[in-house]
């Protein structure tokens, strides 16, 4: 094989993903081997390269093939199922490649597997990158946003592609190096926590605007596109608009309407909860939205357990009050603002677990830079990201997005907004799990004095785990049942 | 030595809950050993049993003497920190342990590293328990709730002792045997979540009783007293209302006003929020009892951001309406039903949590039993607890317990207390994380059909992961985006 017909980069793995990606490679001028273990999906990806115009993709069925093909340092980027496959494809492909060759693994892995790759990768003279790559299969075909971290050396030798293949905003590309060790992977697990969360909170919005404002699916598509126009702005509003205009193809209505209410899901959002209790942060809008897709799952549960509290006496699937009157407007109004609110929140959450982990870790992420590359290419791309870079660009160390000037004012300026539509909610019985949680984040966050106070003295009453106090400094234990007694003034307690 | 002079237990690990447990045990008529590596507890703890009567303790300075004093079958409890230092113990004590004695670990150890000790002392023909103590150190000394798990072998070498040592109710000791492996302590570990959902929604109780309600300590501690003769009657809210009657010793006033708001932890709580997302059970209510201890831990940050917040607009702590004027009786009532109804949900959390794991592991957990023992002496001991047991005797399959008929039907009855107290914090800006989680919890459930039809939507359109549909079987996928621009009305958007 002659040099000159070497490829510049390999990819391995070509379902729709690494297909895509592969792709978007291609067409940016980087002529790109590929390989799978299944031989029909290199000839598939081989020919969807011929017919989208010639893209320079040279299609390998032995692997040793595929690794001889790339130009050293060879760079090979992995888009596996995570796990065992990734391990396996590693093993696999390692056996061909020299000291200073780099493995990039594009998958929503577990950042410690990384970590572990990294070291034996290390030991065999390679280079490791876990890289988070985010945008769906639309993303990886046209711009995906890219969060590799690891080597930086893997990253130097990659740099000029992904720079290219990233989504391109108007501050640059959408990748960065994130930092060393599992960093990338991590920060791509709070990224899909964070996407939890808007979608939980998009779907109390469109619950809310349906069931107590009773809009229909046209009207729902209408506000979602007027959002999109403001500070709403994103993918997921964006997206939102257009699925409420989708006619079923089977029969009468909105397809919407004929999905069934159950949510699958992937192990990021799992992690990222465990990971914010794991360091003491507090992720309430992002646990909300893990508990609620765990509880659409019980749907023969909830069937059930409807009709029983409903022979129980809660009327109806909901408590609409219908007698009284829904001013539209200004509902529609007080969500959007609901759900801006509680968006603000619950990106306050992901930050401050990723600024935990990166102290825990000492990675030294640049939070307004991860904000950037999260502006295009990813799932949660919108606007505000913008906001949430410039926040952290006037003051590295904000303890919380809810604490910049500008955030606050605006907290301030939804809350009344925001209160309304809870308790609406809440009196209707619809539950706002999401904008709940945001809601009480806000609300203990911005309190001085919390009634902890309470805690701390039963903690030391029943278990002498001592407490501070508010007026000296210290450690205290007070014999709480003893005084109670001595002091306890002599009244009757009341029947 | 004579055999007229062995022990019929022993007990390593003498700081205050190891002495208890040890008098407890020796006041139920059992002679029994201790140890501590540091020799001056177990002189004390002599000294102890001597002041309180003469009762039969024999300490022991060396682990050889001390092993060597029990009679065989050796059971030999450990009381010391979770993780290494039970190694440690294990390690200076079973070399002088024969075959068919036994270990009982009765820490809060994370269950996993009792399955591992459990394999290991098998290896050494030992037996081995996980035994969860509950009731802090006045349960150790006068009746504790105990919670073995492991060889059942061992249980029933300490059956006798541990039937006598455990506090006493109505149908029985507060002590069966839970089950293999590490259940003994995966059910403490729960126990300790709902402890932490039961101490939150108390601190909410009085946080919207003294804030909105403007309520005294005093008037706190006789509505407490009060609470205690009914539904709620439990130990906590027993102990809540002694706080409230506690003055300073420093000086004027009473001392729940001079503890600092931060709240410790030691990990049984966040263990039960990683566990239950690993299994995928909704706990929101324990988890935002975890959340607000850590927001409580970030006092400076909470005292600068209610500065910040009341800069830009949130005038004063909180937006407590003064104009409104409240009627303290009904609010007080509204409170009461509140809390219970958020307890109810809380606890079936917990419970499902531990059914989930029962399943994963074949533990065959009874838990009508384990609401049994947690009836007495444990921190969480409730006489609602009884009702519990009853729901799981009407039916051991019981899905939730908000469906069990009775508890239903207090939910309904309840229900629109709870959403006026909730409704009124939020509008008050007073957080009631635990309350607003609870009621999402019993709303979300209770409901047939929940928005979760909208979030499959999305992740068909970006990441074509399919969804189900209502009305026939089958995975479907859309091409959305493609139907939405040939669907979609020419409408301009709303501006």
């Amino acid at each position: 094989m002659e040099a000159a017909a070497l490829s510049r980069i390999g990819l391995a793995g070509l379902a729709v993903m690494g297909q895509n990606l592969a792709l978007n490679i291609a067409e940016k001028g980087f002529p790109i081997s590929v390989y799978n273990r299944t031989a029909s999906k290199v000839d598939k990806t081989v020919g969807r390269a011929a017919s989208e115009g010639g893209l320079p993709i040279s299609g390998h069925h032995s692997p040793a093939d595929f690794v001889l093909s790339i130009q050293r340092p060879r760079s090979i980027i992995i888009l596996v199922k995570a796990g065992a496959p990734v391990d396996e494809t590693i093993n696999t492909l390692s056996q061909f490649m020299e000291p200073g060759d780099a493995i990039i693994d594009g998958g929503n892995e577990w950042y410690e597997n990384t970590e572990r790759r990294i070291r034996d990768a290390a030991a065999c003279g390679l280079l490791y990158l876990g890289m988070g790559v985010s945008g769906g299969e639309d993303g990886a075909r046209h711009g995906p946003s890219l969060m590799p971290g690891g080597s930086f050396q893997a990253y130097k030798n990659i740099e000029k592609i992904v720079t290219r293949v990233a989504a391109q905003v108007d501050d640059g590309p959408c990748v960065t190096y994130v930092g060393e060790g599992g960093s990338g992977n991590f920060v791509k697990m709070v990224h899909n926590g964070i996407e939890y969360g808007d979608m939980q909170l998009i779907s109390e919005a469109y619950d809310v605007l349906k069931t107590i404002g009773g809009l229909s699916n046209s009207e729902l598509a209408e506000i979602f596109a007027d959002w999109n126009l403001g500070e709403l702005e994103s993918f997921l509003i964006e997206i939102t608009a257009d699925i409420f205009n989708v006619k079923d193809e089977h029969c009468e209505g909105d397809l919407v309407d004929k999905i069934l209410d159950k949510t699958g899901m992937k192990g990021t959002g799992k992690w990222t909860v465990q990971q914010a209790a794991d360091l003491s942060i507090a992720a309430p809008t992002i646990a909300a939205s893990l508990d609620c897709r765990y509880l659409s799952g019980l749907k023969e549960e909830r069937v059930s357990a409807a009709r029983i509290l409903e022979e129980a006496g809660i009327k109806g699937d909901v408590n609409v009050n219908t007698g009284r009157s829904i001013d539209k407007k200004r509902l529609i109004d007080d969500v959007r603002q609901a759900l801006y609110a509680s968006k603000i929140c619950s990106y306050a959450q992901g930050m401050n677990l990723l600024r935990a982990k990166s102290e825990e870790k000492a990675w030294n992420l640049n939070l307004g830079e991860l904000a950037r590359i999260w502006k295009g290419g990813c799932i949660i791309r919108a606007r505000f990201l913008d906001r949430i870079k410039k926040a952290y660009e006037r003051n590295r160390v904000l303890a919380n997005l809810i604490v910049d000037p500008e955030f606050a004012r605006e907290m301030v300026q939804r809350q009344a907004a925001w209160r309304r539509v809870v308790g609406l909610a809440i009196e209707a019985g619809i539950s706002t799990p999401g904008m709940c949680a945001s809601l009480a984040y806000f609300d203990t966050y911005r309190r001085a004095r919390l009634p902890a106070n309470l805690v701390q003295a039963q903690r030391d009453l029943f278990g002498a785990h001592t407490y501070e106090r508010i007026d000296r400094p210290g450690s205290f234990h007070t014999e709480w049942k003893k005084l109670a007694r001595q002091n306890k003034p002599g009244i009757a307690v009341l029947k």
